[in-house]
């Protein structure tokens, strides 16, 4: 963690989320909630107390997107560092460049991952699943989204390109994984990867516009959008009633793996088994190379709602670049 | 139920599913599998042992929906009666009308049903939700199949115009606790009612088809169907950016009350809430019914997979026509 | 929320629960723990430091159910809002007053609730169930108790009559599914309203004391004081015997609807079933309603042991003065 | 077991249940279900075929209570070994005689174990506690049928006087745990045990009457009516309102330990704690000293419900009498 | 399945087990109850009535392990087919020949995947881990055991030579998994593996003789024993205080997964996580593959303890000779 | 609890765990976190902030196990008391006679414990497991830290000697157990209650040690290593081949009862199953004698993980010395 309790900070910060409060019992009195990302790329709450007065000063809202330069002090409320800021600067010159450094982002570039996802679809070779794989490419507005937008809110991959950076590593896992059970079928396997998350792009907003749960995604759930999705494509090629649209429907609907795990139905294809598997185990190996990285030998991961249990780093573990190869 | 062990059987059945199988270790001996309706509205498993021999006499192969009468004994096997077929005949002349009183089927005509399913949707105000309950009205191929197919493979209403009667019986209910619960929107029940199991139809089959799941029932499930049902009339109407419209899809997509039941999103509008009650409610007072028209009082149903509880038929029960008013 | 961090407080409250404690290490050191009403309807917890000495000022004890006009401050601590209180000052004069403005009550008078109810008995039919239903009202004691105690410590109807009003609202129900459902037997519903919550009046204090759990509330449970409460008006009456009481004794053992919820037996009977999912309901539609009093449209209900989701408030709701009608 | 498929059978048999039934399809035809004691002590299902035309000769109807000498064939039919009764003679003049040796019973006489109850309760010293257990004693109908009755259907203890050797042994147990862990109330427990399993009375049968369960059995379980007697009895003594009864009660009502196990309140003071500990303790003592009795060293018994593993009957088992000492 | 119900039987079979029981009632008729294997590689029941009379005839007692040449009848018992004996023969003079094709091994033969297995291990770099590995190889009646036992009762690779096939599987699914995410040490995986079942040689017997569980694999199951090898080797190499060693059996003890898999401990290291998800989705692949060679493309596997749904055999799935490459 | 919010301190400690910490965003700032035992036998975490500054003063870093006398003040902290230490002295001249005053232990001496351990040993009959329980307390290494360590980390028994205290009142408890159950086999009860928890020495450390978990511990658990040394001891002797051994490991490796509380296998023999009971039960007894310990009757203990539910201390309790007798 950047900052303990009592550090005084002064550094710039994006605005991930933006609040403006009212004290119920003196409706005069205002105060200000914020998620804002720091250069470490980790998340903090801020607060700005009597935002009433302090706006007087500034003459200018805080918007959600803004970079601002903070002064002010961290304290542990809650077993959370938290920011109180005493000043604020908007940066407006170099806000492009700030926002570049602020979010969080993998390793690999998203032209590298780009690259890497074209290249595995054009190795497909079933006509009706390539052409539903392609569509999403080829779908301006859509692939654009799925460059850029994050996997998740928090669990895992909720970075700038994190869907992609999901996808990709999957699909690489995928066919591995397809190289040593040879009766899988190789194009269902890639093209339920590109598709299963898909969705996402619908229940979450992009990292610069927070990040979070949007309306939709709260009321339907990112597999229900991924689903529609699938089925606009699939309409597009005239092959919903094609066996392998079904299968790979089947796939997207089913790979949380369980229904308490929020799918409809169950995997009940070899395909579907194997896609909820690789989607765990991506999101697993993400987690715990992620929390270890800041870690000595000998420290422990403390379990969260993607790792079950306490992790350790030990010392057998090799240095890599980035969590996949 | 109406056969016991050693029964000596003479009567016509409707064939609800049929399957030819062949001696594993002699390819030249098989035998047929049926599923058939009898009269009493009952379902039973009947069996044509050495079929390659008779099948010389008949000279025609038994096709589901047949009306055959047979001839033959019943024997219990493994808790359940099953029919050996000495002898059958095809009813081909008087064939509609033996359909007619061999399929299972409500008290009240699907005509009577349909009228009250219109009068309620016409008390509708809400534009949008009442446009998109009559757009499913006025959809010929949709309605005639919501007008006649069976709302469940087995557990509760798994009749000829099943569906309708289970919408019908909500419909009112909801009309009811809405009365008891005014902040609830009236228009959001009764579209949710309407729209909840409509993916039913593609679930499954008409129950002259045999009234089992189709592929795409097993491999998406109804509440994926009835959302993209949802979803295809809402695009027809413009109208997929509502609030009202993405709400009433929520209460599809979460009708089913948990994930663990199947549902990808749990119910987190009061609307939606109380459709999930009155699902539930509706098919265990529909089973309750059912089940107890052929008990005494004193008796008890055993439970089922719907009601979880043995159930006792006591003395204190009205007698009644239909389950609902 | 009232009060936030910082916020000076300055107004009358009622003491719904008084504790002074020792400091352990210096048994000179004493200080008082308080939950208090404030006029808004909501519960704070209180505390006053150093009471050993502000007792010399005030030569008076804090009794349970005191009115005291505080000033102090409100601080939140571990997630809740805390008063510390610095000065006090008793309201003996007009304390009928204040405790009428300050306990939570619901919108419709106890007069008119009791009005409700009596017309709903009135209409019941079978002699034993209508016998056992007018013996509670008849009971002085019990029934005036059941007039005024809450319904439950904190999870609905934690008001004053708000047994009264949760039982009105569940008969009102009641009687609209059974009109739905006509083969339910209409007085085992309504009698086995009136009587399964019988007996938070032994498991709970009226709220004027506090409306926490008796010893015999924890030990025992309401279920079980109510089922001793039937069986005493069972003798009265000399039904014991009968199927009529036995049912209903059912009804009310059952009425948690699971052995994990509490209840030591699962419903067996329609009407134990209707009653438990009427119980579950009215409790729900009570909690969304409350809890979205103070919400704009778009804004979430965080979720209770009651509400098993957030929930959002939308804007097809209607406004209404009450729940129930 | 005693009898294997094919086995003829020649031999007297108790009558623990008796139901005639009609052929639905052929209301002319009858076979009578019974379930019967033989002299092994174990329990078998029996069937009479075609009885409209055996009762012509035999002209009486068959009773509960019954011994009846049979000649028939056993054949096992769904895992079970049931009786074909191919002839049948009631044996009215030595009936008491043979009642005594097929109903089961345990190694020591009723008169042994009265004696061992009535000399754990003379030893107990608080006044409240000790007149709450000789109210049950000195109740001569209450403690007749607590002398004589089963103390479940088939788990545990499901003989004549059944009820009685399971307390005794659960008491002298207690004693035990007592002398081990004496902060807790000697007392406590042995009323707890005592009132315990009393309510079996109401919701079992006597084993001469079927040792089935009553109506207000299945509607209401024992503990209901455990926790009846005992505020009879309390009553009765005037002490409902002290402290010791209120937490006698408690320990009946959490006697099962769990919610879902049927209890209303879970154990909430160290003797209820112990008494739920004792009981299963000593219901499993039984099922496996039972079980393994006609086992050799090696075998295993099969798990049931109130065993929830595969045992194991291994050589170093002592050999004794009974269950207990 | 290769025989129906009436299908006479002739043809030999190898005895997997064999017990010879007494009529309770009469002690002079014996029978004996079979568990044997079939040429097609499936497992049968059989049963031989009134052995006492035909053993005068055979003048021998069957053996496990013994190759009989039946003739008799297969009829449907319970859902299950079952083989009475009507007449049979010792096949002594050709037995091992019919033991090689009597009982179920893999395509693969034990040399080529002992040489896998080898070419495996000599790519281990990691000096502790890798002396570990080869202690098994070189310890003779240890690996002759690992390169012959069946990995399971019944589950999956249930097979002669099972555990090596699943062995090889999995470590060459563990190779690729970790060419996927390179962070993970690569020695820990493939030791890991080699360790992870090696209790089932323990646990089970060989198939010839039986293949079923010992009374050790059933009191102390075999990941008890896995650890206690891989103790005794670590010992053996004088490394159980070396981090590697810590590790590798951390893997051993928590590759179950979960606790109530059987795990004492659950996977705290990444390359526990990943041998637990290999092994289960080895496991999983190899049951869907064997149950889907004998369908046909539409139909379904029925789920099992090892597959948690029916699964779809689809037209899309490759035709390969092994489950992997 | 011996502090409040504001109290001053100024008192000695024993030092159970010390840990430096460094600001991250300023690495020349230093503070220590304390986990320490008070002279109550109470444990609280301490804070020394700017450790930088301070070491400066005192040329000296905190090591697990001194006793440091500290003047400073206690705060609330997350529901938690914790100490700021302002300023501190080592205790070195007289530590010895502290951490006797300082850490927790039982009411009797660890001398007086051993002797009733040797005692019951003492009476042992069955050669083998004689053997088995007089190799560990013949083996000095063993025996010294079986005689010293707790039995737990925080749940129950977490005292000097805590092991020892556990295996006494179980030892007993077991024997009084066979005495009222005679066919248990009184040996295999004893021994495994010697060995159930023996693993507890590897799986802690001592509590001048800090009493926390080991790497081992975390890794592969107490259950591991009770059965690793049994293993070890087995071997000695040359008995693993024997009944009594496999049935005593048995019963170490299923002495939590469940698969889901950390048991490998599930109690499959009578004396398991009673080892497991006794071992539960002697927790809860210690965990609740200790809890009412500092409360008043009619106060409540709250629940932990060992105590399933609040606690009510009633006053018809014994008062004695030690838990057990």
């Amino acid at each position: 963690m950047t900052f303990k309790h009592g550090d005084s900070v002064n550094q710039p910060f994006f605005v991930k989320a933006v609040q403006v409060r009212t004290y119920k019992n003196s409706e005069q009195r205002k105060y200000v909630e914020l998620v804002m990302f720091a250069q470490s790329g980790e998340s903090f709450p801020g607060r700005i107390w009597d935002w009433q007065e302090k706006i007087k000063t500034y003459e200018r809202e805080i918007q959600q997107g803004d970079v601002i330069h903070i002064t002010g002090e961290a304290s542990e409320y809650q077993k959370q560092i938290q920011i109180r800021v005493d000043h604020l600067e908007w940066r407006d010159e170099d806000k492009a460049t700030w926002v570049d450094q602020l979010l969080p982002r993998p390793k690999q570039s998203a032209d590298r991952l780009k690259q890497r996802l074209h290249g595995m679809v054009s190795t497909m070779e079933h006509p009706i699943l390539r052409a539903l794989a392609e569509a999403v490419l080829s779908d301006r507005e859509i692939s654009e989204r799925l460059y850029s937008y994050p996997a998740a809110k928090t669990n895992h991959h909720a970075t700038l390109h994190g869907l992609l950076h999901h996808i990709v590593s999957m699909m690489e896992c995928a066919n591995k994984v397809q190289q040593q059970y040879p009766f899988l079928n190789r194009d269902l396997l890639l093209a339920g990867v590109l598709y299963h998350d898909l969705g996402k792009i619908g229940e979450l907003t992009h990292l610069r516009d927070g990040g979070d749960y949007t309306l939709e995604g709260k009321l339907h759930g990112h597999i229900h959008f991924s689903a529609t999705l699938l089925q606009r494509f699939g309409q597009q090629q005239g092959v919903v009633k094609t066996e392998a649209f079904k299968l790979l429907q089947h796939m997207v609907l089913s790979h949380h793996g369980k229904l308490e795990w929020g799918s409809p139905v169950t995997p009940k294809i070899p395909e579907a088994v194997v896609l909820h598997m690789i989607d765990k185990l991506d999101a697993m190996m993400f987690c715990m190379f992620s929390e270890m990285q800041s870690l000595q030998p000998g420290e422990w991961v403390k379990r969260t709602k993607s790792l079950e249990n306490d992790m350790l780093k030990h010392s057998l573990l090799n240095e890599t670049e980035d969590y996949f190869n």
